[in-house]
């Protein structure tokens, strides 16, 4: 049977489909037009898919994110609720996810490697071709003598031509009048291999002007796109921008359940295209270029962003025994993936080493040097896979542990993404109690980011506020502590001085989920050095991946147990590693070559099934540890407070 | 400014489409879904796209081909007519290609090579292969554990993959719990070179099931289809069609014009495409199987037919200096290419010479054994280009001359194709002038076909009813001859008794046409065995291609002088050699490298640029020949006569 449901949204827009019984709101809404966030992939568990039942019947599969005043109100979870009957259904105001380029905070200075060589190093070459004119004594086809001229000219015995530039040649030789500037990608090292020609253009083309790439990392939450010009090697714009998969799952498991259902995968494909080829344009509109201009990219990103990226399943990542369908994708033509780069352009999905250590960290290896250290050196990249590894440049071990998204903001009552309004660091007096705080952007604060988390458990913990077991110290005698709805609360900043009127708090559930997080990361840290049987103290370096972790405290992040104990000096903070080993990779061959290397020589270490990881967890989810020891600083900072 | 065009048709359909000022007719009726046939390719010469403009204004660009009685009834032809303001038109009656499939004349005998091994000869392999299930021990990526069973099991260590493969392998490989049979394509002589895979099946396929693999021939005039089982080498169904650009061009120039038109290169590959896609399915259904599981094809064809199937321009093929885009295309998958076998098989366009010597003469010099021959011998593929080579196995030269389709029925008035009502054989009575002809599948005849012209212009030449030089004998007493609107005609068969109720005649205009077509071909024999010093009539065989060949009665040929005056044993007729050059390529992929090493062999002798050419195509424009010493036994039946 078929039914009308008819959408309004806040804005009074309505849009109405028809569609059979025991079809979901969600699917209803998406034929609809209308979007529905679904943070967590459609599984019900977040609630933000609430919608209003204002007239008809539906039936609600789970209900758990709602309360009963909410049921009783006709609120349902789009994900959850099917329609039975002719309904009429209200659209609260959706989250905005903010669609501007975060470049502000994560432009990376770059410098071109000292060692880059266009002529021994690039992989894409512009080569200037003079044919002879065909006449009836040499009547030769085109691109037989286009090959001869490859051969005599540019030393190129066996190059490649897709049907696209077949059909196009012979108007581009006459336009050219025999002269031609043709681009093409080799294998440097193997030079029998078959050269591929991508573009040909009639005459000849400056061989000073830029010629184009682009180095892409699909993060989780942000997608970074550096355009580069392939002969100077220089980075000539840097764009980000949120994926836009966020509004179907938060971290990569919803994602990967929305992707599993009907049409999912397509959607989120599509997503990230999206956003990929939005950047690509705004990239080469301020060059001035035109995407097709651009004959080549590297991707990195995590296992399951480059399987969605590429339209393959990646259920079986999430579930035991967590196999990726492809750890190292072959080489593929820009039009074969949809991105829109020059149709004939490769795109290079850098390899990955396991379901939940990807091409992300391969390339943070590389461009963070560890992979080159002399000494034992720790690299993590602190996120909501918390990948970890560590090594020199004879062995590499690696572990992903499933710290969550607490630390980008979710999960965490008055979380959020470190965007204008997010509270990045914390102060409490330790005589007062009283919190002082520093706003994104300044203005009125809206919520607290990974960084401001940090400090804010730190200077609780350092204050008395909380206990080393996270409990909410009821009694220390300042309104800030309180009983709240979820247990002991303190407030950050009361609802006069926010965005929203209502007040910022942390309170015991967030404290617990923050606990959780920093302990799988350090529990990781742990696993991996027993593993080789080196202490961790004794590690030379901490390199910390991703954009995050620049905005961290490290003296706070060692206070609450996130970070080992060490002196400063140690720690190096790198930026986005990722999109930088993309650029590296895109660069230089051979150094695409040693990603290759590094995804080999990484031995990886299954922390779900490793006992000693559970353990490690148990120890790690005190502040700042159960064995303060560990943590010789922190002692003293106690002793002294 | 935007003008109405109203089109009527024969059976009262109308369709209405507005256009703006200057559109040409041809283009307004294509918009409409209006079928208007243009045999000579929208060059206003052929004349029978004439339509009847019954109201409104028009400009015609060209009325050549019409009376002035009939521009006086308001005729226009659609493709040299433009519109000037609303108009109406009446469609007439179109031509009508009969779209029945011609197998019944050209089911060839196909005997498997007696030498075809599948394990030995065959690039598509069927590979069963028994993965390792994924534990936790063994987290290694089902694309990785795909490959190492090709190592370990099939000694493949090179296997490359599509992305819509790894979008389905994880599926694949659990549905056949780990049991899969792939479909791969390898290059046999070089097993360093990547391994192609192409499918995957999940469990294992019976190892003696088909597989399958198809030859194609494009003629201008019939495309050929054979479905084949690579493991026996069986050819399992034979399909043939008119080629469906024929409504566009009857011959190859005019097809080279109509596809050099504003989307009429997409149009022209559209049609072939759905002319081979409907062969596909028909081949198919007759042997149970699906288009998709055909793995693989090869295709013959001239160089335009070539060029206009995969979309490439093919105008400087007509255009001195006679240059085709690409002799040799690489290897295509079928979903570039349109073709609906397995979108990942390879689509193998067979090597060519030359614009006017294409893969469908290097097929035929394969298949016909010319290239393994002892002795000097002339192949020769009767039909619009008059594809000629002469040699054996250490040399061969070719050469192209433009003989036209008189053959094939085209530029002859009551001309025809060998179809049902064809008359394919007369014989003329020496003493009362009277004929007797034969008629395909017998009853009416609508026209004569290219073995019945042969016939008739031998029977009238050695009857006296027509000189050596082709004047019709308008003294010779019989009513049969006589004064025709185009000068002296011959009545073959009177009204009373054809199909259309009006006398089918051989004017002097159609003898003058088959006159030069058969001049050209004899030409062509004469120039190569000039070329290379030896005297035609000691060539050891004349081996005959094309369905054509096949019905042509030698005796006539010979006395005609189209095919050089040799005893009749040294004649051989191998009916389509060109898709049995295909089907040699497909199954045995040392067979196609010869084809490639044929192709490179090749000397091309370019007619147009050679005087000894015209001479000897003028001496041959008489009957049989000026020089009647060439043709000892039409002499001796001349004095017997």
């Amino acid at each position: 049977m078929e039914h009308t449901v008819i959408f309004t949204t806040e804005d009074n827009k309505t849009a109405t489909v028809t569609v059979p019984t025991n079809t979901m709101l969600a699917d209803a809404a998406h034929i609809a037009g209308i979007d529905i966030g679904q943070p967590c992939g459609g599984q019900g568990r977040c609630g933000r898919c609430a919608v209003q039942v204002t007239d008809g019947n539906v039936r609600r599969r789970s209900t758990l994110r709602l309360s009963p005043a909410d049921v009783e109100q006709g609120y349902a979870l789009a994900c959850q609720t099917v329609v039975e009957g002719d309904v009429s259904i209200y659209v609260p105001p959706q989250e905005k996810i903010e669609r501007r380029l975060t470049t502000d905070r994560v432009v990376a200075e770059v410098t071109v490697p000292a060692d880059y060589d266009y002529d021994l190093a690039q992989s894409i070459r512009r080569v200037h071709l003079q044919l002879t004119p065909p006449t009836m004594e040499d009547q030769i086809d085109d691109w037989s003598r286009l090959q001869t001229a490859f051969r005599l000219q540019a030393n190129m015995q066996n190059v490649n031509c897709s049907l696209h530039l077949l059909q196009t040649m012979g108007e581009t030789l006459r336009a050219g009048e025999w002269q031609v500037t043709a681009v093409i990608e080799r294998d440097i090292d193997n030079p029998d291999k078959p050269i591929r020609l991508i573009e040909l253009y009639p005459g000849y083309v400056d061989e000073y002007s830029p010629l184009w790439g682009c180095a892409i990392d699909i993060g989780t939450t942000t997608v970074s796109l550096w355009l580069v010009d392939l002969i100077s090697g220089q980075v000539k714009a840097q764009v980000a921008e949120y994926n836009g998969q966020i509004a179907r799952g938060e971290d990569v498991i919803s994602r990967i359940i929305f992707a599993g259902k009907n049409g999912g995968g397509q959607e989120m494909r599509q997503r990230v295209l999206d956003t990929i080829n939005d950047l690509l344009e705004t990239a080469c509109k301020r060059v001035k270029a035109k995407p097709e201009d651009v004959m080549k990219a590297t991707v990195a990103g995590n296992s399951t962003m480059i399987h969605l990226l590429l339209g393959i399943p990646a259920g079986s990542i999430r579930l035991s025994p967590f196999i990726t369908a492809v750890n190292h994708p072959p080489l593929m033509t820009a039009k074969d993936v949809g991105i829109n780069i020059h149709h004939e352009g490769t795109v290079d999905c850098l390899p990955g080493v396991a379901s939940y250590v990807g091409a992300d960290i391969t390339a943070g290896v590389l461009s963070s040097g560890l992979e080159r250290a002399e000494n034992v050196t720790l690299f993590i990249d602190i996120g909501t896979n918390g990948e970890t590894v560590l090594g020199n440049r004879d062995w590499l071990v690696t572990c992903a542990c499933s710290a969550g998204p607490a630390f980008e903001g979710a999960g965490v009552m008055n979380g959020m993404r470190a965007t204008q309004g997010a509270i990045e660091e914390v102060w409490i007096s330790n005589d007062t109690l009283e919190p002082t705080y520093r706003v994104i952007g300044g203005g009125k604060p809206k919520g607290i980011c990974g960084s401001g988390l940090i400090s804010l458990l730190s200077e609780a913990f350092l204050t008395g506020v909380i206990d080393k077991a996270g409990n909410v110290n009821l009694t220390a005698g300042s309104s800030r502590v309180r009983e709240g709805t979820h247990g002991g609360e303190y407030v950050v900043a009361w609802g006069a001085e926010t965005e929203s009127g209502e007040d910022i708090v942390m309170s015991r559930v967030d404290i617990d989920n923050l606990l959780r997080a920093k302990a799988a990361i350090y529990a990781g840290f742990t696993v991996l050095a027993d593993t080789v049987g080196i202490p961790l103290e004794t590690t030379d370096k901490v390199l910390v991946g991703g954009s995050f972790g620049k905005y961290i405290n490290v003296e706070k992040a060692v206070q609450i147990g996130l970070l080992p104990d060490m002196d400063w000096p140690r720690f190096e903070f790198l930026g986005n590693t990722s999109v930088k080993g993309a650029y590296y990779a895109l660069l230089d061959w051979r150094k695409r070559e040693r990603i290759t290397e590094i995804a080999k020589r990484m031995t990886y270490v299954e922390l779900s099934a490793d006992n000693s990881f559970y353990e490690a967890f148990t120890s790690a989810l005190f502040l700042p540890h159960t064995d303060l020891s560990k943590f010789p600083s922190v002692e003293a900072a106690l002793h002294k407070a």
